[in-house]
């Protein structure tokens, strides 16, 4: 039996530990938090849990063999290397770290000490993500030209991160799973509207190889939410709506076909294709337990891990740069990935 | 009565002299194509109407008031010139010209000879768009904070000009109108997938004063029409679909407001409202038969012309800018604007 | 070359004699109307076109082969009448008549005469429709189980029908078109809550072979324009929506099949197939264009008439049964259709 | 503390002993059901519940105020009437019963022993069907003409109950709670395509007081879930879609209105109001909350009962009528309601 411990049973840590506790080959056997008010709902929901609010309790516990962290960003750093140092495996929430520093430090800890480091980007075990990628990787779609997302919500505002450290990691994650690549550079504008120095709109813009483009808008301003990614290719298009509950992958068969010939007068015209849409019916299996199945197998069978430490970082460099690129009003920076 | 002569008659032009045919006011005399057949064809329609292939007949005849220019980009300067420098009326579609610097000659030489300029950016004669300026002007949505529009669609490829060119002109013009505003600085990212050297996708971030920012993504490769503009405020949203025919505006009476209390632990809560989302009935005037019959008011009454010369200049020079930004990977530039 | 004469320059006559006007192997010889404002209307569109007061000059020219009816509906028949024992081949708007007496004798007639007699049934010659009865000749939706209709708006209110005889015309021709079948009986509910003694709202169930199910709502109280039918068979459901401009029809490939096993409780389980929904790409051609054309071809060619007297007659005999059946508080009534 | 009983922990009875739990002046002393399995599912949830595979354990326990009864349909009579013989107070699912006949009995007998007898007709209990109330009791849609409901869906078949009994009681509830009225009469048109016996398809025409009409489509067979309620009012028109999550009433703003004026030709005109549409923000609260609290409230303060015996035998009532009318070919029957 994989046993583990679950530290901040806060908004999400719950879900964590409802998962992990689903999971036949695996047990929870303690969970931390600094209020004692939730875990003493935890100890009613789970009688056979035992709680503490010291988190060293869990890291020292040699029967402990992972520990999962759902804690404020800025804390993921210090209690995650105290894991790993620890020889546990460690599962954290997104983002990985507060900065790309803290990320490489942990991405290459977990390394030298050969335990697994995943994050929890959700998204990328989701069917909808998944089945972009398959279309994708089919070559239905063509050659993909650009990507572009819309995250925009009333906000739940964070004191410590603004807009793009909480929203844009989802639509980072995404785009580099389904693109299977790294973004090259990034520029990216924000506006602080509600609170002085913490972002609440922004616009990324993402150049990844082979030209592929991608333009990412979070807010924490629009009181109508929206979960939009589309996809552009030279032969279909693909438009993914997370907020409809049952048509949320839409396929537009049409394309620009370019074509050969050019009259006299220098004119040209595009032939077009316009075609059908499908709405192909997705799997309704929740996230969260096929994220938290892949982390026992990880460990486990040494499964390669989808959303690995690796990835984590991927995610906050271009974070740490688009902070960068706002800093400096927008200018293009190219993002710096350190040898792991 | 108000003798026009119209300039053009392939795409555009057909719907300007039926629309001024339409005016009980003014009148018609002459129109000018390169295009025997066209010619052939608007004779048909009117038979009134006197045809020739060079406009010379039309700048030079002293029975004609006022000259509509419905020809490509490229020829906007040339004839517009030529028309003022003979005392016309000048009406010119959209954009007035190829360059801010043509543009700017064409405002001033229209001063000069003391004759108005007017372009056709049909959109801010629309009830939708002046609904939204109405809003906007009420306080309605309390303070602006930033507008983010979509236009894109299978595109209509232009030559001569790139997807910025050919559709952002429309997010501008309406912008500067609903904002009553300039834009500061205009960064702009694209890319051209299918010709090369005329961008087909766009991303561009305009900032206005009182810090609302603009971001406008237009794109000639998406197979489905989007036609969207937000524009998120303190207190509401709106969000206009011009795609839509019997709900093209809503208003979100939802909003965020900082909760003045903090407490000892350094949090922080927002208080949200959520409320009634409107639907306003529109209108259904035909927007270019509003803008034709604006054009003789300012004319024949002097009135202030709403998509003046120099209104058309402002979008220009966005334009102009927007190319250079493109240029430097998306650097931020200052749109300079030149004394008139 | 076919010539034609139209009578009835009111409404729907216009686009009549626009769309003969524009076949190549017809011609629009004269055109009567009670108003000579609209005869002086047309005579201005149509320069070439003969005018006149009295639709005996068109009915009694031997230089006019069939005759186009868009009179209001009283006058449909005393008109066709007189046009078919002129010889005439004869195109009436729908309702084919007042009366199912008055239809059968028409169809009568024109047999008798060996005359082409079509009824303007517009909707069977959309893409949408014969896309629809395409996909159920297929075979896609399996056995056909029901038809149900929604047209509903704010009426155009009628003086002398009500709104079974103005809307459900449409929905009666589609369903007796898509089905290849007549209907068996009618029940038919409705109420005159506007103008005492004319339904302003009714509800129609229709019984066709083989357990076929059809039900239609008809209603000039709604203020939302509805036009949406459904067709339910044991594989897939189609719905169609003709107010969407792009997505007039899905395709929902979703079903139940009876699982042969029932356990030893009597217990049974229905197996559900979920799965994709498509959006096919419907052409863009104009209807009545087609449905000119098909009467120019009818006449010339002998082809079978898609809405001929006798589809219309089964049209107007569904409508006289309905009228009955509302008399009586919604009876079932059987359709008698006469020997023709 | 108001101590419960609940019999029947399937599909619908964990719900009912959540919320009830979750009552701070409710108790759930004990639980039936025939099988081990879920017994002892509800006992981990719930470790403090008692359970018994004999609901007469709970009628007879002394200890135990109410009964809450979540079997299936033809047990409610049997277990409801030894419920309240006992002298508890019931609660249970809907419909109240299998057959009009016994409803009665129950109504009447709840009345000698003066016991509450309450339905679980949850949908009016919703915010929606609370604010649709609200918006016609204050006149805001003016005299209602009409109501049109849809209520289809893949069906969870039944073996016992055909689509009326299952879904239909929603729509019947609904209305006569909206509209303060029981219907006069039924018509009532339905076909069993997949079970021989069992409609899984039927289309219902309610008349009920001042010429208000209503028709119900339920269906088991179409695979795209609809839950549309329209309220057409002389003034307004409401469409209450609960498939909705975030717009679930939408309410339009247009009208007709007869003029008084008819010219001399005998000829009418409607004038039309457009406007705007609005979509009010509505509560969240779960309604199965509001209705557990409130079965308490009627015990405890005597509070008149929403969702009364006598409501959900008004409901019985129609279905029974329903099933006579399907049988004879959709005649119109007149719904007799016994002296109570």
């Amino acid at each position: 039996m994989f046993t583990i411990g679950v530290i901040g049973c806060g908004y999400w840590g719950p879900n964590l530990i409802r998962n992990f506790f689903n999971l036949q080959n695996a047990d929870v056997k303690t969970c931390a938090d600094l209020s004692e008010k939730r875990l003493d709902h935890m100890k009613q929901l789970y009688p056979s849990l035992q709680t503490t609010t010291d988190f060293r309790e869990l890291t020292g516990d040699t029967g402990i063999d992972a520990v999962v962290i759902a804690t404020p960003v800025s804390s993921h750093f210090p209690i995650a290397k105290e894991a790993l140092e620890a020889g546990k495996h460690v599962f954290v929430e997104k983002p990985l770290a507060s900065s790309p520093e803290e990320g490489t430090q942990l991405v290459k800890l977990a390394g030298e000490m050969n335990r697994v480091l995943m994050v929890g980007h959700t998204f990328i075990y989701t069917a909808a993500v998944n089945k972009i990628k398959d279309v994708i990787d089919s070559g239905e779609l063509g050659e993909i030209y650009y990507v572009s997302t819309t995250r925009v919500n009333l906000g739940i505002f964070q004191e410590d991160i603004n807009v793009v450290w909480d929203l844009a990691p989802h639509d980072i994650s995404i785009m580099n799973f389904i693109l299977d690549a790294q973004p090259i550079s990034v520029s990216a504008v924000g506006h602080d509207y509600i609170r002085s120095g913490i972002q609440d709109v922004a616009f990324l813009t993402l150049s990844y190889p082979e030209s592929v483009l991608a333009n990412i808008h979070v807010s924490w301003l629009d009181p109508n939410k929206i979960r939009r990614t589309t996809v552009v290719g030279s032969k279909k298009m693909l438009v993914y709506d997370d907020v409809s509950s049952l048509e949320k992958i839409r396929i537009y068969d049409k394309g620009v076909t370019v074509t050969p010939h050019y009259d006299t007068f220098g004119e040209f015209q595009l032939s077009y294709r316009y075609g059908d849409i499908s709405i192909p019916k997705l799997d309704d299996a929740e996230p969260l337990k096929i994220e938290c199945k892949h982390f026992v197998e990880c460990v486990e069978n040494g499964a390669s891990c989808r959303s690995s430490g690796a990835h984590g970082l991927d995610v906050l460099l271009t974070l740490g740069t688009s902070d960068r690129s706002m800093k400096q009003g927008g200018a293009q920076l190219t993002i710096e990935y350190p040898e792991l």
